[in-house]
C-alpha cells in the first residue's frame, strides 16, 4: 500500500511551526509497512487542496491528512475531501453530542461554528476525539482512502493509536523491521562506496545511507510476512555491513555515540572524568544526558584560562609557554593531571581552536588535541580541521571524536 | 511572487528526521515578501518529482528545493530540474576545483561519485558551497525559477544568506524588516493576552508570537518601500511591546539568552565561573558557544558526585548529609566555594533533579536550586518543576533560568 501525508494549514507554510506531524505519521505508516511517497502541505484553499489530492491518487491508495478540521470558515478540508471521493457532508449527531458534553464540561458554551465541526461525509467512518473537539474520520471509494485527523499533535497521536490502527489493520499485510547502523570517521560517500553492491543489489532488505555532520548512518529495513522473518533478514544484512565497515560502527541500534559510551561505562562500572577547554563543558553535558550515568561520572573540569589549567589540572606553566595551550603536550598534561586528581578509570581531555578567531599556521582553527587515559596508558589524538571553520561544527566534531577515542581505548583498538 | 518549498529525500518520508529546512525556507521567503503556497516532499524519483514541479508551476513562479544534490546514484534532483526547465547538465569546472581543494584539505581523496556533484544545468547560476561539497544553483526559464540547495541545514543556511538573498533581490519589491523580541518567564498565552490589541489591530507592522519550551518570542515585521521606513515602523512597535512586557524581554534582536549574557560579560569585563551538577556542563557549554568569551570565562566545574562537590568546591559533608545534594544549602555552598576558589566576579551553581529517576516529595523531579554570587552577595533561586519531567526539558529549563538569574543579578533586579 502506498500513501501520502497531507498537512493542511498556513502556520506550516509560514514556517511558524515545524511539521512534526508529518514525521510522526511517516514513522507510523512505515511501521505498518505502508510506503510514504509524498509529504504535502497546502493552505486552506479548495482548488489547490483538490489538485494535490488528485496528484497523490495517481500513485497512492491512502492519503492521511492533518489539520483544517477547525471551527473557522477557512477550515475546508472536509468539504474538499468529501467532494474528491464523491460524497457530501451531513451532521453527525453523536459527534455533536460528544462535542457539547466536552465544551460544557469545561464551563464554556457551544458556538455556532463548533457545530460545523460535527459535520462529516455521509459515508465516513467517524473517529471520536478523546483530546479535543474536532472528530476525525476515514472515507473510502473504489479502493482509495482518505483519513482525516486534527492538527494538534496530541490529538492526532491519540486518535491515531485508538482509531487509525484498528481501522487500518485490514489493509496491512506484512511487517517492517528496521535498524539504524551508525558510523563515525567515514564520510557518506566512502561508506556508500563500500556498501554499493549491497545497496544496489537488494530489494529486501533495503539499505540507505544518511549523513549528518561527522556521522553517517545506514538504515537497514525489511518487509516480510512475520516480524521474525523481517528481523532475521535485517540481522543477516547488518552482519554483512559490519564485515565491511565494522571499524567505523558505534551502534547498530540508532543510538547516539554518547549514549553508547555512557551505557558501556555504566554496564562495566568504569568511572569517568573529563577536562575540557575547546568544548567548554559540552562533553560532560552530552554524557550526563544519559539517565543513570551519575553512578560512573565523577566530574568535569572546564578549564578555559591557562590559570584554570594550572590550578585545576596541574598543567605546568613551562609547558603552556613552550608549547601553547593548544598542543599535544598540554592535552597530555591535562588528562594526566585529571587522572591523578580524580582517580577515575577513564579520563578525557580536549584543547583546540573552535574559531572563528584564533589558530596558528601549524594548528589552524578546527584543530584539537584529545587526551585519553585508561588503565595507566595515555594517548593523544590529533584532530585535523574539518571541512569548515564554523564554531559549532568544530566543537561538535571534537565532541564526537572524544567519544570515539574513548570507545577505541575501551575496546583496545587504540 | 508565489513560491513552493520542495524537499527531496527519503529520510524525510521515512520520518527519520523532521523537516526543519522547510520551516526555515518558509520564514526566509516570507521575510522577502514571497508567499509560500506549498511544501512538498518527494523521494528520489524522477517522475514524481517532475509531477510535483509541474503542479507547483500552475500557481508559483519560484520553487526552492533542498536535498538530492548528494554524490550518490539516487540523488537526481538536478537532472529532473534541468529537464523541467529545458536544460541539461554539464560539468562546472570551478565547482569541481573547489570540491577537490576542500576534500584534499581534509586529507581525503575525491571519489568518482563526488564528480557527479560538480555537474550543473548549463544555464544555471551556480551557488558555491562554503560549508560542504555540493554546489547549489538557480535556473530560470520564461519567468519560472527553480533554486536548488543542499539538504544539510548548515549548508543550506549559509548558501541562502550568501547566495540566494543577493540573487533574489531583483524579484523582491518592497523591503521587509523584522526583529525577534525574546522573552523568558512568561507563557505564550499570557504574552499574547498582553499584546492582543497590537496583534489584532495591526496590518503593518505585524506581530506574531512563537513558543518554544521556556521561551516565548514575538516577531515584529514590516514591509515598506525602503528599509529605513520598515525599520522605523518596527522600532516604534518594539517600543510599545517593551512598555507592556519589557520585564520579561532579554533580547530585541533574536539572540539566545546565553549570547546576551556572554556579550554583556565581555563588554563589561566581568569574569564568570560555573559549578554544575544537574546540567552536567551544559551551561558552560552554552556560554562558551559565544566567540570571544575566553576573555571572561574562567572555568566550569561539573560536580556530579558528592565527593567532587566536597573536593572541588569545599561543600561540607555535614551539609550534604543534613540537607541532601539537591537543596538551597548545597547550591549556596557550591557557589560560595567556587567564588572563593576562582575569584571570578560572577559565579553560578546549580543542583537539581533532571529525572527521570530521583526526586523527593519535597523536591520532585524538575526541581533545581540555582546559586548566584555577584559582588559579594549570594542568592539562591528555587526553580519549581515544570509541566513535564522529561530529562532534556528539565535540564533546559534550569539552563535558561541560570542565565536569567545571572542577568537579573547584573541588572540589580535580584
Amino acid at each position: 500500500m502506498k500513501s501520502t501525508v497531507l498537512t493542511v494549514g498556513t502556520e506550516i507554510l509560514f514556517g511558524s511551526i515545524v511539521n512534526t506531524n508529518a514525521a510522526y505519521l511517516s514513522q507510523q505508516l512505515q511501521l505498518l509497512g505502508i510506503d510514504v511517497m509524498y509529504h504535502h502541505t497546502v493552505g486552506d484553499n479548495d482548488r489547490r487542496l483538490r489538485d494535490v489530492i488528485d496528484l497523490c491518487f495517481r500513485d497512492c491508495d491512502l492519503i492521511v491528512t492533518t489539520g483544517g478540521l477547525g471551527p473557522t470558515e477557512d477550515d475546508l478540508t472536509k468539504e474538499t475531501v468529501a467532494a474528491a471521493l464523491g460524497d457530501t457532508l451531513v451532521l453527525h449527531q453523536p459527534s455533536l453530542d460528544a462535542m457539547r458534553a466536552r465544551i460544557e464540561m469545561n464551563g464554556r458554551k457551544m458556538t455556532p461554528n463548533n457545530v460545523k465541526q460535527a459535520y462529516l461525509p455521509s459515508r465516513a467512518t467517524p473517529f471520536p476525539n478523546a483530546c479535543g473537539t474536532a472528530p476525525g474520520f476515514a472515507l473510502e471509494r473504489d479502493g482509495k482512502i482518505i483519513m482525516c485527523f486534527p492538527g494538534p499533535p496530541h490529538e492526532l497521536k491519540d486518535m491515531w493509536e485508538r482509531q487509525a490502527l484498528p481501522y487500518l489493520a485490514k489493509y496491512v499485510d506484512g511487517v517492517i523491521y528496521h535498524r539504524m547502523v551508525r558510523t563515525f570517521g567515514i564520510g557518506e560517500s566512502a561508506l556508500e562506496t563500500k556498501l554499493l553492491d549491497l545497496i544496489d543489489g537488494q530489494t529486501d532488505p533495503t539499505l540507505a545511507t544518511y549523513a549528518k555532520p561527522g556521522i553517517a548512518d545506514v538504515r537497514v529495513a525489511s518487509k516480510r510476512k512475520t516480524l521474525e522473518e523481517a528481523k532475521a533478514a535485517v540481522e543477516d544484512m547488518i552482519g554483512k555491513v559490519m564485515d565491511r565497515v565494522g571499524d567505523y560502527v558505534y551502534s547498530t541500534d540508532g543510538e547516539e555515540i554518547y549514549d553508547v559510551l555512557a551505557k558501556r561505562l555504566i554496564r562495566d562500572g568504569i568511572t569517568l572524568s573529563v577536562a575540557e577547554s575547546m568544548t567548554g563543558g559540552l562533553f560532560a553535558g552530552k554524557i550526563t544526558s544519559t539517565s543513570g550515568v551519575s553512578a560512573v561520572f565523577d566530574r568535569g573540569i572546564v578549564t578555559y584560562t591557562n590559570r584554570a589549567k594550572i590550578d585545576e589540572l596541574g598543567v605546568s606553566e613551562g609547558t603552556l609557554e613552550t608549547h601553547d595551550a593548544v598542543s599535544p603536550e598540554v592535552a597530555k598534561e591535562m588528562v594526566e593531571g585529571l587522572a591523578k586528581k580524580t582517580g577515575s578509570d577513564l579520563c578525557l581531555s580536549v584543547t583546540g581552536y573552535a574559531g572563528p578567531g584564533g589558530g596558528t599556521e601549524e594548528c589552524p582553527v578546527g584543530t584539537a588535541f584529545i587526551g585519553c587515559s585508561y588503565k595507566g596508558r595515555t594517548i593523544v589524538h590529533h584532530l585535523l580541521p574539518g571541512p569548515n571553520d564554523n564554531r559549532e561544527l568544530n566543537r561538535n566534531r571534537a565532541l564526537l571524536t572524544m567519544a570515539s577515542v574513548a570507545l577505541g581505548m575501551l575496546d583496545g583498538k587504540r
